[in-house]
């Protein structure tokens, strides 16, 4: 029986399924092993240490989607020039062992002269389209480098990127700010939250909200515990602002259950629907890619 | 003859100048004891082994403005709300030493219920607006935390901070783009500063707008050593996109050289011409509020 072996190899961690030929989860591991944490040279070892058992049946696939295809990867894929959809990206693939473990290229996509790119959440974007059955749509995927979608007759037409989770964790933990925040997040405090997503949604730049969670604490207009959830939001708040979102549009938001939440709560501020879906999309991506590509996996049957 | 010692004694550096009963500057010193340096209690002293000998003869009079009025610092000063004018000011000094030495009150405003402070650039307004004989105008101090003042009838109306210095250094040091980036500045790259200023006017967030550093860089399109100064565009430029400012405005830039270059170059780009000011405001601002409050000194004389 055939099996997929789908791989999200990212900057800081390794994830890997098993599936069957009905796209099934069979079981899965993940491990601390991120691009960043492996030597040139040392990708094939990794990979064989992390998945060598699951590679050994015949006729088992493997598909790598993420930052494994990377200069700094294991194998330098392309970036597929948006709009592209399933067939550009199957036909791109770089082939690590022929036949046998691929990566999946990345997208780019350009605003005015100025390029953007994606590894990995062009796979996610297939799986939640599959998933949930759509062809159009607008979908987000929030993370380290936020990504916002725009998907036409199931292809990507074009996306742009928001340092959002990155901008985060400087001002958290790097910044000025960072000496009036406690030093563990705790709880989601989700009225603080939404104070910061107001406040981002009506200003212009997180350069002058920001300083605002000085400027609270100062004058002890808000409690330190909630300080981090109000910065949350502000960060949030200030990338769905940018984003050109009509009254009564609908989000489809890609994510762990914790983002999709704070992203649902940010967008119902603008009067945004969201429909969720989890990690379970790079799975059902990596797995529709795979059908597509079904001539190369068949001889290994 | 009296005397006015004046200080700026901020976050990370101690200033100081002698200035004659005219204004004129005698002596200036400065050293690397900035109110993060000082541990509590010892600010007397640290101010005595920097200042004591310039603090010996009878009638000289010191001033302070900065952070060392901060809950942090020498001794706490208010925060004088805004409208607040010299006379505002003056009349709240924390006095550290009747008679002798005194920090000047930093200052307050309020936007939709979100405050905003500024400690020691008040001081340099005053300064300014005295040098340039100005009643009324737009004046910013970039900076870590820059400051944009409004004036009116000498008074500042109000202001409000934007963390630019801060997001560069974060951006520059401690984010995913300072891999694309050399190690050391080097010369400013107009060109490529200009680029980064268009950008941010065009652009709707320093989020998305910030990684163009990461994509021009993995395109080739802009070569590493261009990228500080095009960073640096980017994020000056998103403190001035945010600006209120009619086609044909005049603002003041009070800074060091170096930055009010920038700033002059950003905002011609945005049709607005600038007068520059600089560290001199400083003294100017602590002198002419010597003048103000008079009374205490001239019992010193």
């Amino acid at each position: 029986m055939k099996q997929l072996l789908a791989v999200d190899w990212g900057t800081s961690s390794l994830r890997g399924a098993l599936l069957d030929s009905q796209g099934r989860v069979l079981k899965e591991r993940s491990f601390a092993r991120g691009i960043l944490s492996v030597a040139p040279g040392n990708f094939a070892s990794v990979f064989d240490d992390c998945f060598g058992h699951w590679m050994a049946p015949a006729g088992t696939f493997c598909l790598i989607s993420g930052m494994a295809g990377s200069k700094q990867g294991w194998l330098e894929a392309h970036y597929c020039a948006c709009p592209a959809g399933f067939d550009e990206v199957a036909s791109q693939l770089a082939w690590v062992k022929a036949g046998r473990i691929a990566i999946v290229p990345g997208l780019s996509c350009e605003h005015e002269g100025i390029p953007d790119v994606m590894r990995g959440e062009e796979t996610q974007v297939f799986g939640a389209l599959q998933l949930l059955g759509l062809q159009d749509g607008l979908l987000v995927l929030p993370g380290t480098h936020s990504k916002w979608v725009h998907v036409r007759g199931g292809r990507i037409d074009n996306f742009s990127t928001s340092m959002t989770g990155e901008f985060y964790a400087l001002l958290r933990q790097q910044s000025l700010l960072a000496r009036s925040l406690p030093e563990a997040d705790g709880e989601v405090d989700w009225a603080a939250f939404d104070e910061g997503v107001a406040l981002a949604l009506r200003g212009s730049s997180l350069l002058q909200t920001a300083f605002s969670v000085r400027t609270l604490s100062l004058f002890g207009r808000m409690a330190a515990s909630r300080l981090p959830s109000y910065l949350s939001g502000l960060v949030i708040g200030e990338e769905i602002r940018t984003q050109p979102l009509d009254t009564g549009a609908q989000v489809v938001v890609v994510g762990s259950e914790l983002l999709t939440e704070r992203y649902q709560r940010a967008l119902a501020q603008r009067r945004t629907s969201v429909q969720a879906v989890g990690a379970e999309a790079s799975w059902r991506g990596l797995w529709a890619l795979a059908q597509t590509i079904h001539p190369s996996w068949d001889k290994q049957a």
